[in-house]
């Protein structure tokens, strides 16, 4: 079943209603009655129910990460085209549990949730890197020609283009011929220090609240949360500057953080991700840019590249 | 001192130079050396540390709601320019304590956390509205003529025009005539039901998440949160459909929450909000259009509304 965090179909709704317009939607995604009248387009929840197996894509064991912390478990998708460096990095990080007995350092309300080594400041007392790069270029855009794209029709404030691209937010300027990561809700970006090349993926963030789209292009993204995110989201925020933890007994440590290949093919998680690039993506941005749901009564027409869901399931 | 929410200065930055960074902005504003090279442009901390009095303005008691529940204070800012019958009404039901007692009902990731009643739906149990009204047209958007607007030059993908209207983010369509509010972070509305006088204001939701910006013009806003709004977004997530707790032993009880001018004089939260009608404001907006910071490497050169944070401050 679909995750709750993209069945916003009935928002603001006061909460009797709220609960009767969930099941009637339920009701109407299995069962048109002949007295229905026909309504202008469909629901996400119907397009869903309507999307074939190859409408969805596994996780990729090479490609996810388990983090593993006293609240439960998050699960991120890393985004290797976009990020090539800065995913190999990671990946010898945590096939080194470089991540492990580290913690959150910082929940900054409406911008980002922040993990990596307390001690990474100090010389002696960091935590050694390994196999892994000191430091890596940063990786802020990529050429055109290697992406795949599906643009969205309604523009952005902030990108000439807008859409999606192997499943991740992104943007593009034909003209300059570079495409990026968007920062949207959940997605995981490399922290760095002034210098473009000062992160190396052992640090990393997670976007919360609105979509600080103005670090697009000035840092690397790497990935995306594709579930648990209720988990970071729920931190309670840092008193410090900048929502740093400013008591290091305020800090959350993370237990295991692994690497989706490292664990047993049985624990690994059978999350399924819609993809794309495909009709029913298409289609599932249409309901999201004209809401037929009775509740509307001015559907937008238009929708912005971060109010649109990228739905995974659990088959 | 400007509350942390609005320092964004240096984001996803490593730890040790996150705070070392920030001590130098400050450092910055006050005094710039002989050897410190002109920069294009001024900092959010600059602009705010030159402000002058008359670019903040006080709390309308009249206009204010102290929800106070386990966790802390939350402080609301009503809007009545743009919901006069909610907010007259939400006042009536304050002065009665209607809400005490009630509970926080629902909190939906990346959307909404909701409050009201828990009984709503059932005749006998229900709380009465006693002298308020039991239902309110909607009040979806305003003709333009009576709304003061500061336009923000860079456009939005859902209106025709976008800015602040007496220190709330705002859209406008001046062809129709109308202005209505912008969903932004932090801002608070009236649930409804289907029927669009179906709300009364009884039941209020706070955005959090990424700007949910398909619901302007589809229910009525009343108003945003300008203290404690990390005590909202922190809340557990519910786990039933649409974020509501399933659980009854889940919900949130509120303590008292009270109309500003029911509370004594001095228990009156001295919180001044910064004007946006002023060269101060539009220096804002422009420090956030074009970061000078020197973590930025390609400051955006545009900036959404819902990305404009509207600072304040404890003298």
């Amino acid at each position: 079943m679909a995750s709750t965090s993209e069945t916003r179909c009935n928002p603001a709704l006061r909460r009797g209603a709220g609960i009767a317009a969930a099941v009637l939607l339920a009701l109407l995604a299995g069962q048109a009655g002949a007295d229905t009248p026909p309504r202008k387009g469909r629901t996400m929840a119907e397009v869903l129910a309507a999307s074939k197996p190859s409408d969805w894509r596994r996780l990729d064991p090479d490609n996810s990460v388990y983090l593993d912390f006293a609240a439960g478990r998050v699960i991120i998708e890393l985004a290797p085209q976009y990020a090539p460096q800065h995913v190999a990095n990671i990946r010898t990080l945590l096939r080194q549990h470089y991540f492990d007995g580290l913690a959150i350092l910082r929940v900054h309300d409406n911008y980002v949730v922040q993990w990596g080594d307390p001690e990474s400041g100090d010389k002696d007392k960091a935590k050694p890197f390994g196999e892994a790069r000191r430091s890596l270029p940063g990786e802020f855009s990529q050429a055109i020609a290697k992406q795949p794209f599906v643009a969205l029709p309604d523009g952005d404030v902030y990108a000439p283009q807008v859409g999606w691209s192997g499943g991740f937010p992104a943007a593009r300027d034909e003209k300059a011929g570079r495409t990026w990561l968007a920062h949207c809700y959940g997605m995981v970006g490399a922290g760095r220090d002034n210098a473009a090349d000062s992160g190396n993926g052992s640090e990393l963030y997670v976007v919360l609240g609105h979509s600080p789209r103005h670090l697009d292009r000035n840092v690397t993204l790497v990935g995306r949360v594709v579930q648990g995110m209720e988990l970071l989201s729920a931190l309670p925020r840092g008193g410090g500057a900048l929502g740093f933890y400013d008591k290091p007994e305020q800090r959350i440590p993370l237990k295991t953080v692994r690497l989706g290949s490292e664990l047993p093919p049985d624990e690994r998680s059978k999350l399924e991700l819609l993809r794309t690039d495909t009709d029913t993506f298409t289609a599932l941005v249409e309901t999201r840019r004209n809401r037929t749901d009775d509740w509307y009564l001015q559907p937008a027409g238009k929708v912005e590249v971060c109010n649109v869901p990228l739905p995974v399931r659990l088959p």
